[in-house]
């Protein structure tokens, strides 16, 4: 694997920041490797993401965070991440009983997941079949906040920079939220914003679409409501009963929650407003 | 083209429907076409559609209408339709402003489009070099059972079965809508239940979605809640702006459109509740 | 689960065939769940499929086999299968090193697959992850007889009725296919007929194609040109290298092979010259 | 609608090639629109396309290109062209007598179409219906050089930039294609490289292919092995006859060419090898 940094930038729309830092980057000997920049019109916000070798790269990681927020980030009043040689990100996988996202998720052996937390005791089993810590956290309406220290103590414990949630059926509460701000990724499964909330699968048959989707979305304090990174869409027809969304929607959950994924692990989102830039 | 019959039925689920209709069709030497044939267990309702070559078939169409209604359909209390050799549908088309889908249809020289109202001037133009008839007639809320009134005198005298609304941005009256029960086919530009009402490219903006859609579905007195006929999507990203989502919108509305009405054309549509079946 | 009889119809297209099968159903009381029913015109050839509800229904298979085909399938000169109250399909899975497709299927826990084959030993711990047998069977230009004698041995111990090649890169021989012809389901990772045969991700790479594709079908003795089942696609663009067309395509080879197992099991595929219908 | 500039520029990878653009850009107060750049590793070329707001910029056209060649593009030996404040592209549309794709393009207003030529006399009324100037020039064997000559004529005396293939039943000559390297857009009806050459939707149908496609391409001297531009696909099943892969492959030739055609007009595709980077 290539030694690789990546940079990621947003702020107000200003001339010539491309070539600001860009410039940085040539004079310190960067090679570049992928660079997209996008440019919100109707909000006057700029985003940028590049990526370089490390190898031949003049500054080391302090020396690049003085120097480029100093020269660069400061003076343009840029918010900005970088991920210089980054170990992947560790995600905790939360489920209630279904087990075709967290299989699949298992399944892709280079993601790093630490530990898988449920409601439920079903999973478990699953869970060990990949030698991955399972803990069963009762959540109820009364012990909720007893319920989330717990599974925050094991994230904790566990190095845990994000979390999935892999069709779990629990509203995380606000608190929690706050302590992974636009690193809980969601699948829901629908078309958001049609048919948030519970059983859209029977939603949509009631209503007769024509087509079934699937949103993964990073969780906000508002129900189904957060920046959307990924949705795709399945054809049904009128031979399709709920059972058959339910089967349908499956591949389509799966597959929707892994792009989401691995754009989060390639550090391709920068969240802003309400919306996403998935570079 | 071979002379062609197709008989839609509906009714309450029971056991040898398809027997008796196959039976007696075969007893009068029909050679079937295409049969298709959908229960709907939820609620217990029996569709089928069948169409037989006419050539060598021993019933004339009066004789057809009475021996199957006292053999078949009154005994089993059968909703049913018969298109007997039939001429194609005579579709008036109602626009606004917008010209994409008006083209797209009067470009489709196979259909039967006798003639084109708007409440605006714009889109006569276009009419005319298609040679069909343009009424412009203004719809405002003081005058709306008088312009609406006018609508319906030259439907009638156009001999039209059913209405197109092809991007025609009026509420039609439920009182108008009773005159073509499930028979106005409309083209909402989003996704629906997604985004219904004004402006959908806009919300859908402001949502952040990563794909965009268009429905075609029956009008019914609930704005943009009638049974749907057919719905498409096209991906978006953070690079499309309002205008970008107009421009892939637009062919996708014209082929969403363009199929709902091929399916009407061929009979192939059955309402129940606010569904559709589409065989 | 409601026991249910499947019933599988190809013949010379002749009147009166549905109405024949329906009325033998109903004269026995059959409730009927589904009929779909097919005619290939070019080919003058009907095909059905029908399913009903056990309960209720008068006859056992013995007497359904022997009245069906002395009253229907002999006079029509049919060929038929019927799934009577029939348990899910038994499947083999060959492997090589890819892990994707292994994973998904045996993530399907409702599928029936008592064992999978490899010839590399890579994938065995998969296997034990999920209580599955695993056979490591060398298979070399040499001793590719012995080697297939020795899988027949084992997916006969098994009771195995289909093969599902999921990424197995051999070839199978045609003495191999003709122990379980149309029962063999081959995943290949293009759109065929474009890039049959070793590496279709390189070619479509080089090619500068603009979606990638992936086909599920039946193996026959001319390489990837068998009856196809399934395919499914997912776009590209100029950003992504081979090494994301192997990404996106694992997730695009998952859901075609998934889909193309579920319509095998669900008894909805009927093969006719090298093509599929399924219903 | 803004004043606006477009740059494409390629060349072999070097370090500072962004920074080097941009800043020259910045230093003559360039508003930059939209910027967008790739590195193809596999031939190590890099890639780049950025416009920019012409209102305030400081430098005019001529003194942008003398310019922008000594200090920027000659010392990295780019290729590069320029659209200051440009015209739109003016097209040739070269049918036969399938009407579909050209109603289309001339019912898309802001195309600039100055000429419609054909072979067949069957679309004049359509291109006159648009008020489009028709030629019916006949092509045959014997005299192709003479036909492509008058074409020729005709392309110039029109300023005619590009020509559109809209189902055009001729194949080119390679002394024609010489006058327009890369400025010929066809499309075709599959997804190649599936189905080159005639009657691409009998090959489909006769393989049993379950998505049908359409590919829209730069026309080379190989038939149609040019690079592609754009392509997508519908689904079809065993219901669908040939005459069903015709219907719905005209909206799928429709939209494929159509985005093709834009993205020509915006300038966003650039030509390596036999690939397409489509910006």
């Amino acid at each position: 694997m290539t030694p690789t940094a990546i940079l990621l930038v947003h702020c107000s729309d200003q001339k010539g920041l491309v070539a600001s830092v860009t410039t940085f980057l040539a004079t310190h000997q960067a090679n570049i490797l992928d660079l997209d920049q996008h440019v919100d019109t109707s909000m006057n916000m700029f985003f940028m993401r590049v990526s370089w070798d490390l190898r031949g790269f003049a500054l080391n990681e302090a020396d690049f965070r003085s120097r480029f927020n100093s020269e660069i980030a400061h003076p343009h009043q840029m918010t900005w991440d970088l991920y210089f040689d980054a170990e992947p990100p560790r995600f905790a996988v939360f489920v209630s009983s279904l087990p075709h996202c967290l299989v699949d998720l298992l399944g892709q052996f280079h993601l790093q997941i630490p530990v898988v937390i449920s409601n439920h005791a079903d999973l478990g089993d699953i869970a060990r079949r990949f030698d991955v810590p399972f803990h069963h956290i009762l959540v109820s309406a009364q012990n909720k906040p007893h319920a989330e220290a717990e599974q925050l103590d094991i994230l904790k414990s566990h190095g845990v920079e994000a979390v999935v949630l892999a069709r779990y059926m629990q509203i995380v509460s606000p608190e929690f939220i706050d302590h992974f701000p636009n690193k809980i990724i969601n699948i829901h499964h629908s078309f958001l914003p049609a048919f948030p909330g519970a059983k859209p699968y029977h939603s949509a048959y009631h209503r007769g679409v024509k087509i079934i989707g699937a949103t993964s979305h990073f969780v906000t304090a508002e129900l189904d409501a957060g920046p959307i990174i990924e949705q795709d869409v399945v054809r049904v027809d009128h031979r399709d009963e709920i059972d058959d969304l339910v089967r349908k929607g499956r591949e389509l959950e799966k597959r929707v929650l892994s792009r989401a994924i691995w754009a989060y692990s390639e550090r391709r989102i920068l969240c802003y407003g309400n919306k996403t830039v998935v570079f």
